[in-house]
């Protein structure tokens, strides 16, 4: 499938000029650095289809709820970040008439690039008027990564058989719009801008949250790249500014346009500072220039690309897919601000409102601890400690003890309300913990877990245990009225991955705090009584622990999905007209339900996370069970499965299973990019690679390897960021390479074996087969 | 409890004016005739606070349908009966002074008065004005249950210490509001109207739906009983129309003003001849006059009464609540057009849209057959007849086959898009069918059946055959996925409740058919045709009969509401804190859901609807097992546990849970009494005191009754209306008197003895202890 961009190692390339998919490529084309980003919108007058999208990190409104039915709990409103000022804009006009791809008589060599190597977007073309003039154009822009608060844009028209008068408006424009809006309502306010010669700026105040932010932007102007002095007028409109300047161009000169841009929110700086510091961050990048600004960004891609890269040969889509996700990942979160997280649509889209779910701890997180340094993966579980006290009073609404962490969030209060995912998809508490537990075995940072972790452990086993009822009948304990992580099925009793992960999480609660006792006392003694922990909740806990119930499927020796799953008419996927595929798009609510269809991993997504419990055999039957029974219609599943069908030496199915989602926006397969990218689910596709096809796993506190490599590749390799040292492993089809970077001696297993990996003296192991 | 209205045999006082409680009162003194209603508003001008409530029978309103996330198969919309034009109207200016209770000096000797044996509300106070003037105010009002298009209002001012100008203006007034409108819409549009002299009126046309409804209205006035002339004024606003008029009047004098009303919908006349009706209706009116029209009302309320009234002696309280419910339920339904039904509030609120629920059907029709001639019965059943094609559109969407009705309607499409009760909470269908058992059961109607009735038990039977899921590891027919009539379970498994109504609809339909090809060929033949029914399809029907599954409670012998339902922790309602009930304002929805407390009925209904089926010792094993876990939530769950009470010899628990519906309006127990009256819980009072009580049932084709008295009461008597004979039953301390006031001969059974009634003759037996 090669529908909409070419294949190319390093590049997203749009070739020919394609308006009714213009909101895919708008998606694809989207940059960000973790602080702000933006969809690959013009920026010159564009009256074709088009979501414009511009976001700034950490900045969200709170929407009104929206519900039917209102049920008790349930959240007053539903954040979102929302669209924001677009900065991109400059207005160009030829000789009065303007400049837009929508109203050309023929765009010519269209192209719209994305440099994935070097972080940029690059865009040319040549516009052809109703009166035949002719003009090219080439627009090249970056959002720093070096300077959070910068983004530049250089735009170049060069009129090829004409001479004439060019009106170029470089504009901030906050009066813009949110298409998902609950009621149609816009979110910011004006509070100050000004416009003067060659600069201007603009600050908006979202209502109700007051989240203040100043947009600056100066300008400049070069003919065959001389500067030239311009005379501008300025335009002021509510929430727009503006300068305008006209200048002569000849026949063939090039007219280049250099943009800069600052943007600086109150999540940083006091309001009373936010101009001043916009005009300090603006000046500094407009005296270093937009090459200087660039060779900056592209460096620090470099590095980037050096410590996370996967390459693949013999298969370029394969390549490109998964450097695109890399990209992106990189491009949304860098964990910087413990008060960011990873919106399931980055800054790409509106959809999802930008908020956090389950999707950071269970998906994103091993990904972030591979390919940068710890601390980056640490701010992610620091985001979580901090809204604690949120999630206690979450608990509480629900008439709970302890916390139970939101659904979806944006400062730790929940902020969705459908009732049988808010109330009932509790498994996400389990998630916020494994975290905790992936983080501290990678990292080996234990001292985590008096700092943070235990306080998190211990309030959501508080959850756990007053969450469970227990059932004299059968003395057993057991979970009622839950959603799993299959959300095709609502309000069901003893989900076997909630059961098997609350009781985990339980566990591991006990292990830390045996844990601390003996090895950290001082933080020991602080935090029990900090949280008066006594001994009988301890037993209690171990009691639930002990008597857990867990459904199975006796005669195939199966855990069962949930009580009465069994009960179900058992038909395969294989066995449903393609025409009624996605099931949530043809088929009503309650016929889903009531089907054995399972939406994503659940029974597997437990195999997956307690990896390290179960033997093969079990994976397995477990497998072999519910694949065929799995419709993959969240973007979140197949990568579990194909981790899993790797693991149990399924290789083929391994690979079809990744190539489900690999290229799942590029391709455009669930024909939603144009709401924007899949981001969390990206993670899960690189997951695939490097634990499903490398059988990357940290097994008794080593990093294990156990790899194979799909059909159609010849070679391929990856980074892994592990304990401060940098490791390189290339896998063709004879031989894996494990090279160490750099770091300090290291044992690894590979297929059983065990080595002492030394920096830079490559181990050479054969592929098994 | 004796906290709104005076206890009255025959009335519903408000002593004292009650501006803080005004829309209880106001709900309280709704008077309606099938045809239209109007809740207790004011005539005069009132600026405090009111819900003011006008509506037309059969007008209703698509609203958009609010949702948070939308489901495969929601409805589009939500149907409403908009509020209407207020005809009520007739601002009062006494020397240029508004006549407003909200603004008076004082306001004395205030009484609101509606009475239930002639239909009327009368109103009559002494207003006093800043200044000190005192005037007295009487206004009587009713709607014509004689004439459907008529209402009538005289209104008396009475100047007591001065003399004034009197400033009339009576007005229609359709620029009114819904206040649980989704999105603030006005829903009608003006077409026409006219002012001219005493005579004014008002077309509009509901938006989308086009219900066209006019409006005519005239006055004159009296000044001591004499007809004076009037010049008036007329005005005319956006959907609005008045006519103004002055006089002088002078001390101790009364004017009074007679106002007229007609009202006529499209519903029943073309467009075109609207005007032209309503003004035909009016003028036959007002050339009746008042004391006419309304002595025709009265004596037909006494028809009434003669037929339907239930006697209490000993309990003043009983006695006015039944009268109320009574007259209420009369108000709301006379069986005269098939497009009607009885929405959940009749006439006297805008909750629940005025849409019909199963409700109806379950609750409603035992009243109606009891009460009025069969023919009104049967209006109910021909509404679900002729919503059939709907009903198999309904199912087609959920991927079914047959008929699904629908859980909330208008016109026969389903209006609810909550996806535990719309997808699921299919229970309802087995209603539809148990109705049609009941009529022809009670009626002897037996040709119904080929008429109407067999045609909807075959697609509601398929409906089901195609619900059931066979579960080849048991052997046995199962029902997933629904929600019983126990709102507090949401997708739950085999609820017995369904299982049991699902199966025996199956039967009933088998039972029909056998019954048709014996004794009604011809239509055999012609409805097998129609409906395509094949032998082989029967078969399947009787076995899904003969292999349903039935959860049941093994140690207890109890019938188990659902799968898993002795998997929650069993606690009794009378451990629940005080301060948490209603659990539905105090608990998060999981918290109940997963409780194992029960909002109404539910394995009960099921005793109740196949009363013959269960001994009454398995009726006692289950009321013993749930009644003490039932919260009643519902309004329409105490009376069904008090029918069962008073069978299994519980009679004192009878009494108490008759209590809790019988005055819940009028000492309004669940705070909501301002949103309007329960008007379809009214017939399950209704059915405590006539089943319950009096053990009224049909047994083998016999009435039977089986009578106790309560122990705070002397006497109580009903009347049922019986396959053309009325039945008079009275019953005190020692005796049962059963009288046949018309009619032929009729076997009875009074506490298993046989007795052949004749008319006038009536039967004397003793009381059972």
């Amino acid at each position: 499938m090669n529908k909409y961009v070419k294949h190319h190692e390093w590049e997203i390339i749009e070739e020919g000029f394609h308006p009714n998919d213009n909101r895919v490529y708008e998606s694809l084309m989207s940059l960000g650095n973790g602080s702000m980003g933006i969809r690959g919108n013009f920026e010159e007058d564009y009256s074709g289809d088009s979501l414009q999208g511009s976001y700034v990190a950490g900045v969200y409104y709170p929407d009104k709820t929206r519900v039917g039915w209102w049920k008790n709990g349930y959240p007053e409103y539903f954040a979102k970040v929302p669209n924001a000022t677009n900065f991109l804009g400059l207005s160009i006009k030829i000789n009065d008439e303007i400049l837009d791809l929508s109203k050309a008589k023929e765009v010519k060599a269209f192209k719209r690039i994305l440099n994935m190597k070097e972080g940029y977007l690059l865009r040319s073309f040549t516009i052809v008027s109703e009166d035949e003039r002719e003009t090219e154009i080439e627009v090249k822009r970056f959002i720093s990564i070096v300077s959070n608060e910068i983004a530049a844009i250089k735009y170049s028209i060069k009129p090829l058989n004409y001479h004439g008068e060019i009106t170029v408006c470089p504009y901030l424009d906050g009066d813009v719009k949110n298409e998902d809006s609950n009621y149609d309502e816009k979110f910011w306010n004006e509070i100050d801008k000004h416009s003067t010669q060659s600069f201007m700026d603009l600050t908006l105040e979202t209502k109700k949250t007051a989240f203040r932010t100043t947009w600056a932007s100066s300008f400049n102007a070069t003919i065959n790249n001389n500067f030239v002095n311009i005379d501008t007028d300025p335009i002021l409109k509510d929430k727009y500014v503006a300068s305008s300047f006209k200048i002569k161009v000849s026949k063939m000169d090039t007219l280049t346009i250099y943009k800069y841009i600052s943007v600086v929110s109150n999540r940083y700086y006091d309001n009373n500072l936010l101009e001043e510091k916009a005009h300090e961050f603006l000046k500094e990048a407009s005296d270093k220039g937009f090459e200087d600004l660039f060779q900056e960004h592209r460096r620090a891609w470099e590095k980037h690309w050096s410590e996370s890269d996967i390459e693949i040969k013999g298969d370029i889509a394969a390549q490109q897919s998964i450097r695109f996700n890399i990209f992106q990942l990189n491009q949304t979160y860098t964990g910087e601000d413990p008060r960011l997280n990873i919106g399931p649509k980055g800054f790409t889209g509106e959809k999802y409102g930008g908020s956090t779910y389950w999707d950071t701890e269970a998906y994103c997180l091993p990904f972030y601890l591979s390919t940068a340094p710890s601390k980056i993966a640490k701010q992610l579980l620091i985001y979580r400690y901090n809204h604690l006290e949120k999630a206690k009073e979450n608990a509480a609404k629900l008439g709970l003890r302890g916390a139970l962490y939101p659904m979806v969030t944006m400062n730790g209060e929940e902020c969705h309300n459908e009732w049988e995912i808010t109330f009932e998809e509790i498994h996400r508490n389990a998630a916020i913990s494994y975290a905790i537990y992936n983080y501290v075995k990678y990292t080996e940072d234990e001292y985590h877990l008096a700092e943070y972790g235990f306080e998190v452990l211990v309030e959501t086993s508080r959850f756990w245990a007053s969450r469970v009822n227990y059932n004299t009948y059968k003395d057993k304990y057991m979970i009622l009225g839950v959603t799993g992580p299959n959300e095709y099925e609502n309000n069901v009793n003893n989900n076997w991955y909630t059961n098997t992960m609350a009781s985990w999480n339980l566990e591991y609660t006990i292990e830390v705090y045996t844990l601390l006792k003996e090895k950290y006392p001082a933080d020991f003694y602080r935090l029990t009584a900090k949280l008066n922990i006594s001994k009988e909740e301890i037993e209690k806990w171990q009691d639930i622990i002990d008597k857990m119930y867990y459904p199975h499927i006796e005669e195939l020796d199966v855990f069962q999905q949930q009580d009465g799953y069994m009960d179900k008419e058992q038909l395969m996927v294989r066995d449903l007209p393609e025409a009624e595929l996605p099931l949530n798009q043809n088929w009503s609510w309650d016929r889903i339900l009531r089907s054995c269809f399972i939406k994503q991993a659940d029974v597997l997504q437990g195999l997956f996370f307690l990896n390290h419990r179960f033997d093969l055999a079990t994976k397995k039957r477990n497998f072999d069970f519910y694949e065929p029974r799995t419709v993959h219609e969240s973007s979140l599943s197949p990568c579990i499965y194909s981790i899993i069908a790797g693991e149990i030496g399924y290789h083929e199915k391994a690979y079809e299973l990744y190539l489900r989602t690999a290229r799942l926006d590029l391709d455009n397969y669930n024909n939603d990019t144009e709401d924007g990218l899949h981001i969390t689910s990206m993670a899960g596709t690189w997951m695939s690679i490097v634990y499903g096809f490398g059988g990357f796993r940290i097994k008794d506190s080593k990093l294990t390897l156990s790899p194979f490599i799909p059909k159609t590749w010849s070679s391929y390799s990856f980074k892994i960021m592990f304990r401060k040292r940098l490791l390189s492993i290339s896998i063709d089809k004879e031989n894996i390479r494990v090279n160490m970077e750099y770091g300090e001696e290291l044992p690894i297993e590979v297929y059983d074996a065990y080595y002492d990996l030394k920096v830079n003296s490559p181990l050479n192991i054969i592929m098994k087969r």
